[in-house]
């Protein structure tokens, strides 16, 4: 009954997101595709070639099935069967200094009677802007703040660790939130976490709105350019190496062209690439690291 | 003594295979990168923006440790410490018209006694020419055959499943061969894979040389170098999801960026695209399957 609920929801939410950011990108439309299989369903919209998106995908899934032994591994739980509504969103914009953002929330629920929340969002700039990370965690917060006291504290500190790249020794970007296993253990319990959950939906596109007004018309040089899509290069190695959305659809049959909507349309890979010691490229990578307070952080000190 | 005796020949054959594919390519130098671990180390050559060649790396790298539980569990042997001596190559050309290549010889030596030798090559064309895959397949078969009556066949299916990408239900490209595992029981045994894999290392760039000599003047369009970057998508999803190497190597702690000099430079995703009917974009996407007979192939019978 629960998973329904949120399935109705998460999937109104779906394409409230998509009216807002075609408002905020007043050219590009979702297209959308709706798939079926033995597991369940969804429906992935797609928007290519807005006038500041270049690509955006807002997914929405609602599968049901045998669990699996490979998802007793990946996930520790044992069932027999499970289900899972969930949004999921990747925004990529042509101009550099439009960030790249992702969103996603989902609740998962298994036969055995144990279900939970988990999702995030988080925020991958080509040029970190201080003011702007500081503005996009306090907008994070503050959803968080009115749910609970330590929820933004625990959450930022769990999304540093999670959209992190071992193999760089670099976060994503500026971070944001991640949570999983969100059990809940009343009915109240519930009913928050889905209004906390819906409360991200919501705000999604009105941030990602104001990020691309504010820096869309910005002017930028081909080597701005060329540094963006190197920086997509990392996003598309988190994705696919590490990031347990990805891996787990891919690998428990999901629909490909969904799951992998998230990689940006442009992308490339230099080797050794070192930007000057001092330059605004130098300064952003710097910058990728866990554990700082974006809320308060007013740069590092040299 | 024996993987020094294999280190040694190695890193020989690495130079000769940069030599070659220098005066194949006519401007392009690989730039030489040496790197020291607690590990190990290696020898990183990349040539960048040649003539022909857009991207290439030539490794070598000879690496010695403390066997992990993580190598346990991903090679299923138990011992203490390990070494590994190895080249890895690939190559991407600017014109779509010359194909991706792929080649690695290894020797795996565990203080257990046990020691093995694996690797392949495979080709990965943006546009199947059937001559071109047979000639290809061919050169392989010969190397192999003058060595043993049933290597090929075996290690050209093997290929056929291990450069598969399952979630799109394709092959990387036309395959070729791939080993892994093949244990020396005698001295003559080692002698005789030590020189099939340097015949494989030195018939490499003289390969290469061919399929750039015969297509690297061709014109493209602007269309035919969009495939060819989507086509690179598949295999930075393959390298990235699934490749043993690349998967072990970062995982290992190895070098990252030797390790990921394997990605091509420009590199694109599009959602959900589908090459038109009957195009050569279509034709070549309908030879990525298993269990084709390259040598003896004549095309699809529609």
């Amino acid at each position: 009954m629960k998973t329904e609920q949120v399935a109705e929801l998460y999937s109104q939410l779906q394409q409230s997101i998509c009216r807002t950011l075609e408002i905020a990108d007043g050219k590009g439309k979702f297209i959308e595709n709706e798939w079926h299989r033995e597991i369940g369903g969804g429906l992935t919209n797609v928007m290519q070639h807005g006038a500041i998106i270049e690509k955006a995908g807002v997914n929405f899934s609602y599968v049901r099935g045998k669990f699996t032994p490979t998802m007793e591994r990946l996930l520790g739980e044992k069932a027999d069967a499970y289900a899972v509504a969930g949004i999921s969103s990747i925004i990529h914009a042509a101009n550099p200094f439009v960030p790249t953002i992702h969103m996603n929330v989902r609740y998962f629920s298994l036969d055995s009677g144990v279900a939970w929340f988990g999702g995030g969002i988080d925020l991958t700039p080509t040029y970190i802007n201080l003011a702007e990370a500081r503005w996009f965690h306090e907008s994070i917060k503050e959803i968080c703040d009115s749910y609970g006291d330590s929820f933004y504290a625990d959450w930022k500190a769990w999304a540093d660790d999670y959209f992190y790249l071992p193999h760089r020794q670099e976060t994503r970007g500026v971070g944001g939130i991640f949570f999983d296993r969100v059990k809940p253990e009343t009915d109240d319990d519930f009913e928050m976490m889905l209004s906390l959950t819906a409360d991200l939906a919501n705000a999604y596109p009105v941030i990602y709105g104001k990020l691309m007004h504010d820096n869309a018309s910005k002017e930028f040089t081909p080597e701005q350019k060329h540094w963006q899509k190197l920086r997509r290069g990392r996003y598309v190695e988190f994705n696919l190496i590490y990031d347990r959305g990805t891996r787990f659809g891919l690998e428990s049959g999901g629909n490909t062209e969904s799951i992998l909507v998230s990689l940006p349309a442009e992308v490339e890979w230099a080797y050794n690439y070192h930007p000057a010691k001092g330059s605004p490229e130098f300064q952003t990578q710097e910058l990728l690291k866990k554990g700082i307070d974006w809320v308060n952080f007013e740069g590092l000190k040299h």
